[in-house]
């Protein structure tokens, strides 16, 4: 059975409103936001990534989805797979260093040890206060929106390339597939000026394509707008198929966010007051699916959409 | 490094009181009670183990870490790792009943492939309401209380020797292994009676070595008190190794709570009124450790005392 399918089945069983119909980051309820990711290793991270990186990464991934919500993260749960003493021990240094960055407390968890030879598998369970005003859905994009995005996309792709040797190393991007940074004050900020919210995890073009389906919409991407790091241009042309791969590499961990252009100048006022970059690359219409243009020429959609399991 | 080890570690990052020092079996948070357990195949449960029956297991042992604490059960966040797509089917079945079972909501959670050949790994996150009162630590021993169990005790651990094949099956056994029963009720209604409370799952010696120092007391145990079910006496003979391999098994999901002998009376009709029983088997005292008896003998502690990783 693959993901999308056993989504399907699980959605079966929840009904409850709080689950968002399992199509939204994260669960919203009683004024708490909630959340759960698992990592794995050899499918989400490298084994010779640093456990400190690990560490980072497990809590990001976890925050992103927070941030999407405008949640204010409070506190995580930690499910650990003991391994060898030298990176358990790395990986705790790690997480308390991530946790103390994000202001926020390790309150439980559970520890077991897998059979020898397993890949590690880790899970987070994180918790936020939901903003006033209430957190934004996937689904609640309006046709005449537009579709913006944070910071610079396809950074952790190409580090993801850096560290398999297949790309000559560039700070920039090594950092951002190591150390993603969620854009929790952003997202926060910006909540109320929104319409959808939802944090890129599996690439742009099928988170797109998962909140225009949420949304009962359209939508249609500029892939000319999408905006690339100075990093990843050090060491790709500024071509299509830069700008397709940077779009479905995944792990960029930025927001995506639909608003009416009325709000335009408050988004970019809070963008400016944080120093966040924001784009916007693309437009809500009426109908389904994404579209993709590159320099007003219409392009065909890849096979491959972004990271599915 | 040993659970032990790491957990002591973890306990240096996790300072906040809602983290109880990592020595509880969950989180108590702005009246909310927050577990996180972990299952992985081949440790926790048997690759031919129904599916049916690890949903309902991943379900009941963190759903009876809610009990120990006294708290009402709400909803839960799953972290899955897919395989073949009949066990998954089967898995989301399995876990549809138990929700409705216990009457709480699939709130979100994750699902992830893991390599092939990968044991599966899965993880739940359970959110209950805390007692009004609030919920008993396993920290609050007192020298002269007296320490119950629910049910019986050591039902699974020959529940599991009969899934092995090593004893002729018995079907009161093998239900507790795959189907434990978290006490929800019991938990919730004997909670302001107990100056301590935990679940037992790795083992009663193990579990009451743990609250014992979690209490900085010392906690004498009756082996010929403890409870055995006919299931288990009509395989096993009534003799001490049968019961210390009863207490030292693992897998009973009872709970093990500690009040002052005011309050038999309070206990042994809350218990009488919901149907379950309730044993002493000790009595805490100053001091440190666990010591124990069989018929007024001084028995030596076995070289394991439980499940540990």
């Amino acid at each position: 059975m693959n993901e999308p399918d056993f989504i399907a089945r699980l959605r079966g069983i929840a009904t409850d409103p709080a689950a968002r119909g399992l199509t939204d980051d994260a669960a919203v309820w009683e004024g708490l936001v909630l959340t759960h990711d698992m990592i794995v290793e050899g499918v989400h991270f490298l084994p010779d990534d640093a456990p400190q990186d690990v560490a980072w990464k497990l809590v990001a991934v976890n925050l992103s989805d927070l941030a999407a919500k405008g949640a204010a993260p409070v506190g995580v749960l930690v499910g650990y797979s003991l391994g060898d003493s030298e990176w358990d021990a790395a990986f705790v240094e790690g997480l308390g260093k991530a946790l103390r960055h994000f202001g926020i407390i390790l309150i439980g968890g559970d520890t077991v040890r897998a059979p020898a030879g397993a890949p590690r598998s880790l899970g987070l369970t994180a918790i936020g206060r939901a903003p006033t005003g209430g957190a934004p859905s996937r689904s609640g994009v309006r046709p005449g929106d537009r579709l913006w995005v944070t910071g610079t996309i396809g950074d952790a792709g190409v580090g993801l390339a850096m560290r398999l040797g297949q790309v000559d190393p560039a700070d920039a991007c090594l950092a951002a597939y190591a150390r993603p940074q969620p854009q929790l004050t952003f997202g926060l900020a910006v909540a109320r000026h929104v319409h959808a919210m939802m944090d890129l995890s599996d690439g742009l073009l099928i988170d797109a394509e998962r909140m225009a389906e949420a949304s009962g919409c359209a939508i249609a991407l500029m892939l000319e707008n999408i905006p690339l790091s100075q990093g990843l241009l050090s060491v790709r042309p500024d071509v299509l198929d830069t700008r397709l791969a940077a779009a479905t590499a995944g792990d960029d961990y930025q927001l995506f966010f639909a608003a009416a252009p009325e709000a335009d100048a408050a988004i970019r006022k809070i963008a400016a007051g944080l120093g966040v970059a924001v784009t916007v690359v693309g437009h809500a219409g009426v109908g389904e699916g994404i579209t993709l243009t590159h320099r007003a020429r219409r392009i065909a959609l890849p096979d491959r959409l972004g990271f599915a399991h």
